[in-house]
C-alpha cells in the first residue's frame, strides 16, 4: 500500500459521505478515477435504485482516458439487482488497477473482485479499511453480525432517571431534543420499546412527519396489550411468550435473530428501562444515544437495572455531542 | 446609551477577560480609554496586590490626551487597599466622562462615582451590566447574596450512579477527568464534603500540586470521624452537631452564613449524594459540574435523592461542554 493509495481512498471515502441516508438498503460508497496520478472523475452512490460509485464515476470520465486506477471504498458489485452488476461496467482499457477498501459482505453482491481479476484487471484490497467501515457501520454490522445494528436511545434526567416512580414521563426532554429522535426514527427500519412503555405512554412510535416510518416491533410478555394501543394502527411486528422465553437475555438473541430474518439493518430501541437493560446486559447494541435534560427526580425509575458494575467496561467512544437548548445528546459508538 | 458605549464597553469586557484567577479576590476588571472615537489605552486588573484595571489602562496612556473617555466594566475603587484608591488617579483633565458597567458592591471600595463626579468628570452607568457580571460571578454571589458562590461537583455513571451500593467510587472518571477536577479546586477557595465521603474514601481534598489547596470544609455529624483522617493534615473548618441543626436545608444555610463570614467567596462541593442533595434542595447553589464517564452501576448510589420532580424547573443552563477522552463534562450555570 501506497501513500497515494491512501491519499486516493481518503479522497473517496469524503466522497462516499455525500450519499444520504436515501441509498439504503445499499451502503454509502464513494469512487476516485486517478489517471497519472489527478483525479479524473469522482462518484458516489445515489438513490436506491440509482447508480452505484463507480458507475457515476465512470459515467462523468472523459472517455479519452486509458490505463486508469479506480478506488473504490467497497468492492464493486457482481450482482443484478436494481441496476446492473457494476464489475461489467469497469473494464480493462479504461482501468488497469483497482483498489479497494473493504470487501462486499453482502453474500448476493460479492465476488466482484474475482471478476475483476479474471478481466487482467489488478485488484488490491484492504485500504483505509477502518475508516471506510466506519460510513457503513449498520450495513457492516447486519452482514457481519447477521442482526439488526441496534441503537439503544434514553431520555434521561441528570441523575438517571427517565420517569417520575409513577412512569410519568412527559416530558423530560425539550421540544427540539424530542424533533431530533423524530429524525433519529425516520433514519431506523424499526422501532421497539417494552410492554410496560406501550401501557403507560401509548407512543405512536411514527417519526412525526420528519421522515418515513420506521416499522414497529413491539414486546407483549403476559399479552397485556389490547391491540387498541397507538401502535397497532401500524401493523407492528410483536414479540410475546409464544416466541420468547424467561430468560430476557435469550430473548434479546431471539428478537435481533427474527429481526435480522426480516431484512432488518438497523433497530431503534426508545425504552423502556427494563428492554434497555437486557440490552445492554446481552452486550447486543452498537450504539447509545443518551439525551440529558437539566432536571432532576428525587424518586423515579432509573434507566439502568442490570447487573453492570463500576469496574465493568461497557466499551463506549464518544462519537458525537450535541446540544438542543440546554439539553445534551451523547451518542457513544461501541 | 450609544452605540459607541456598547462598541467599547465590549472592549472593556474582552479586556478584563484576560485576567486570571491570580487576581483573587479581587474581581477582574477591563478598562479601555477613548479618544477621538479610538482607542488610546487598554487595561486589566492584575495579580492581587497589583495595578487595578484603570490603572493599568493610565499607566500605557500616552501623556498628551485629555478629555477621553474611560470604559470600566467595574466602579472605580474609592479605598485604600493593597493599592492606592483608584479614584484619585482618575483626574479631571485626562477624562471628562467615564461610562461603567457595574457598581462597585463590595462596601469598603464603592462610592467611587460620587467621588468622580464631584471632580467635575460625567459618570454613567450600567452599560451592558449583565455580561459584565457575567465574568464575576463569584465576587458579585458573594457581596450580594451574602453567602460564597456554591459548586456542585458530582462525577457520576450514565445512570447516575456515584458509586457502588458499598460505596466503592473509585474510579468512576477517568485519569484527565481527574486532574481537571484537581485544577478546579486550586481555583476555588473552600472544598466541601460530608462525613461519609471521609469515611469511606479518606480524599486529601488538595489540587494535588494543581494550583493552591483549597480550604477544607467538612461536616461531621454525629462526630463520627477520628480526626487522624486525611483532611485534618489541613486544619479544616468542621461543622457537626454543635453548630447544626435537625434539618438539613436549614443546615445549608448556617453553613454558607459562616463561611461567608470566613470571606470564603466560592465553595466547591465535592459529594456525597446526600450534601449534594441537600443543597439542590435548599436551592442555594449557583453552579453544577458534572462528569458523565461511560459507565453503568446496576445497584449503586444515586447522584441525587431529594424531592425534586420532573415539573420542577431548577434553573440549569448549559455553560460549556468539555470532552476529557470518553468521559464528557457538563457545566451548568444558573
Amino acid at each position: 500500500m501506497c501513500e497515494n493509495d491512501i491519499k486516493y481512498m481518503q479522497e473517496a471515502i469524503l466522497e462516499a459521505k455525500k450519499a444520504g441516508p436515501e441509498v439504503y438498503p445499499n451502503p454509502k460508497v464513494g469512487a476516485i478515477i486517478v489517471y497519472k496520478d489527478s483525479i479524473v472523475s469522482r462518484g458516489h452512490t445515489q438513490r436506491y435504485g440509482g447508480d452505484h460509485a463507480e458507475v457515476d464515476a465512470i459515467k462523468r470520465l472523459d472517455k479519452k482516458y486509458k490505463g486508469c486506477t479506480l478506488y473504490v471504498t467497497l468492492e464493486p458489485c457482481s450482482h443484478i439487482g436494481k441496476t446492473d452488476p457494476c464489475t461489467t461496467i469497469i473494464d480493462n482499457i479504461t482501468f488497469k488497477n483497482i483498489v479497494i477498501a473493504n470487501k462486499d459482505i453482502n453474500p448476493k453482491a460479492s465476488n466482484g473482485s474475482k471478476l475483476l481479476s479474471k478481466k487482467g484487471i489488478k485488484v488490491s484490497h484492504g485500504v483505509c479499511s477502518e475508516d471506510a467501515r466506519k460510513i457503513n457501520r449498520r450495513f457492516f454490522t447486519f452482514f457481519e453480525k447477521k442482526r439488526p445494528y441496534v441503537i439503544l436511545k434514553i431520555a434521561s434526567t441528570l441523575n438517571g432517571n427517565i420517569a417520575e416512580e409513577d412512569g410519568l414521563s412527559k416530558w423530560i426532554t425539550n421540544k427540539d431534543s424530542r424533533n431530533s429522535n423524530y429524525k433519529m426514527r425516520s433514519n431506523c427500519d424499526a422501532i421497539m420499546v417494552g410492554t410496560k412503555t406501550i401501557l403507560e405512554d401509548n407512543p405512536t412510535l411514527t417519526s412525526h412527519g420528519f421522515g418515513r416510518d420506521p416499522k414497529i416491533v413491539i414486546i407483549d410478555m403476559g399479552k397485556k396489550l389490547s391491540k387498541k394501543e397507538n401502535v397497532f394502527n401500524h401493523n407492528p411486528i410483536v414479540f410475546s411468550e409464544d416466541i420468547l422465553g424467561e430468560n430476557p437475555l435469550n430473548n434479546v438473541e431471539i428478537i435481533l435473530n427474527m429481526l435480522y430474518k426480516e431484512s432488518i439493518q438497523s433497530l431503534y430501541i426508545e425504552g423502556g428501562g427494563e428492554t434497555i437493560s437486557h440490552f445492554i446486559d446481552s452486550n447486543l447494541f452498537d450504539e447509545l444515544q443518551i439525551y440529558y435534560a437539566p432536571k432532576l427526580i428525587g424518586k423515579g425509575r432509573t434507566l439502568y437495572k442490570g447487573f453492570k458494575g463500576i469496574n465493568d467496561n461497557i466499551n463506549l467512544k464518544v462519537n458525537r455531542i450535541e446540544k438542543f437548548g440546554d439539553d445534551i445528546k451523547i451518542t457513544y459508538h461501541r
